[in-house]
């Protein structure tokens, strides 16, 4: 059993506001604060098991919407005994509860009470989520960290809608804790509540009587301004229970991420590294670079001069620039891997700076060294 | 100095007209029979060179017209000192001369004396390349193995066309020849002469009096019955030199290479492996198996029970098969991985069967279980 809190996680050390802990799941043992590369369809894309076994997260999410429409939860369940067993990946999983793409990706969408009615994007068959089907279809996943369905509204928008989504968050939160998950599964709570601080407060409050083991922040890094964003955090993070994990959903750069672990948060997950790596972007300790640029043509240097994983190691930028420019899948593959290094070092590097009391430090080494570009 | 033909290569044993034999260049040792995974552009599609690095081909291939266009030969040598040092790859590199693609790829193409005026089959841009300018790109490419330039008709073809293909095929090869390659470079000529067994025993007998360290078989796997090209090499490859590596370009499946192994040939390359696993399509012990045939929805097995790749160790079918369905690069890696291992593991099978007089029971075995196939 792991979804007594004492036992699920513990706060090691805190350094100003921001924390360095353990979170322990049937598969894992997770340092936080921790980066969570984002396994959509049951493979980080671009990278290999193998890859990831290299990279060491301990940790990876995957996608229940899509999941649900291919190749389904049954399946998943039937062949592999859940996700872990069906993609061969032993250490941690952590699955949304498919409201978040339910949105944003399917077709017609209704919200209703029992759940979403929304098409396919696939084939634009016609399917239902609520609460009940989002725990079935993450039970069968049997990720270690289960996310509770929730209406996420994007930004900005008025205060009814936020309130009406926040209600009905909690009132889905409810029926989510009440369906029966397998043992080793941790049910996380989601907030909402915009960018209004009380009613953030409010719907933390709410779900905390339901009680879950850990609260996830949702309904940020959707429209809004990144100022307030920011803002919002380091007024809400930290009246979040400081013996549970925090979790701050779809957020983000290196800088984001960086300021959200000052106001307190413990885990990440975001598309960027992966997804830009597809497009040429390299995350560097200079801030991004675009392999693509005519400046990259003839550099023989790595991509990242201050990284040590093995595509810095051994392939140069103007190599890394010939394979995007003609379309070679290794550009996208090395680049991938070494932007899933970078979050995952830097995360590293956090921690042990909140450890030795020196995030302060680190926070603007880091900043300063990130804004320097590649330009000059 | 890799020039030597006894230095450079040496036939260690034969089992019947099989032969098994050990290819020096200046990056590597090479066991003959040997398969050369292809890297058109300078990376074998969907591997890294940590891939090639597990999976330990001694030779792979690079095309010198993909490489002349993008990124440039010049660009290649300035940067790289050549393929090697561009793409991180310290074992050997065969490149070709290029004469293939531009008839095969290229727009409006003349054959001329000088050689082949082209039109890019990227922006339009005219080119010519003939044996000179061959030679240029490919000492700038630094490959261990340089191909002459020929003139490669496609089958069927009338005599005359064939005739004359031969006769300007010898005339590039002696300009190929008066070329002055970096001391490292082995050049290799191409035997033409389509179907007809005396029009290849002449181009041989003449290309042999120019002299070079090895022979390819060039014009063959380019439109005729597969019948017709084993009745061909039955009948010409025990007449080629018998202390120079026999090459025979762009062949095969895994029979076509054995059959071809069987008349004597050392040498083998093609982009099967690498296209079709991109495809779907998996190279196994019982021949090939479409990944996304519904039969394999929910089948844990491996890829191929008789493989000891990482890929066929990790993954079952039913994921393979997911990820190929919803269309995630890992399938196109994983596949070709293990394709790729399939081929270098039967190479390696072949000369262990030739150095110990079991050409002709391997080949039995190999061709029964091949046809096996998976749909019982």
């Amino acid at each position: 059993m792991y979804h007594g809190a004492m036992e699920f996680f513990n706060v090691e050390h805190t350094d100003g506001k921001a924390r360095a802990g353990v979170l322990k799941t049937a598969h894992s043992t997770i340092q936080t604060p921790v980066f969570m590369p984002v396994g959509t369809r049951g493979s980080v894309k671009s990278l290999s098991q193998h890859d990831l076994d290299e990279l060491a997260p301990e940790i990876i999410l995957g996608n229940t919407y899509h999941l649900y429409l291919r190749p389904g939860h049954e399946l998943i369940e039937k062949v592999g005994d859940g996700l872990h067993g069906f993609m061969s990946w032993n250490k941690s999983i952590l699955t949304d509860s498919g409201g978040f793409q339910v949105f944003s990706l399917s077709g017609l969408n209704k919200i209703m009470e029992e759940g979403v009615r929304f098409q396919s994007h696939l084939d634009g068959s016609y399917h239902l989520i609520g609460p009940e089907k989002s725990m079935e279809i993450q039970r069968a996943l049997g990720s270690d960290i289960v996310m509770a369905f929730d209406d996420c509204p994007a930004l900005p928008n008025t205060t009814e809608k936020i309130r009406d989504a926040l209600e009905r968050t909690i009132r889905w939160a409810k029926r989510c804790k009440d369906y029966e998950l397998k043992p080793h599964q941790n049910l996380f709570g989601i907030v909402q509540g915009g960018l209004d601080l009380s009613l953030r407060v409010e719907c933390l409050e709410r779900l905390d009587e339901i009680g879950f083991p850990g609260m996830a922040i949702g309904g940020l890094s959707v429209g809004e301004k990144n100022d307030e964003m920011v803002e919002l955090l380091t007024n809400f993070t930290p009246k979040m229970p400081a013996h549970k994990p925090r979790y701050l959903m779809g957020v983000g750069t290196p800088l984001d991420i960086l300021n959200a672990v000052k106001t307190g948060v413990d885990m990440f997950d975001c598309v960027l590294p992966t997804r830009n790596a597809r497009n040429g972007q390299v995350i560097t300790s200079r801030g991004p670079l675009n392999i693509k640029n005519q400046q990259f043509k003839e550099d023989q240097g790595p991509l990242d001069p201050d990284c040590s994983c093995k595509v810095c190691k051994r392939y140069s930028r103007s190599y890394m620039r010939h394979l995007y420019t003609v379309g070679e899948y290794l550009a996208g593959q090395a680049i991938t891997y070494h932007n899933i290094h970078f979050y995952l070092n830097m995360m590293r590097e956090v921690r042990a700076a909140i450890l030795s009391n020196k995030f302060d430090e680190y926070y603007e080494n880091f900043y300063k060294s990130y804004k320097l570009g590649w330009k000059q």
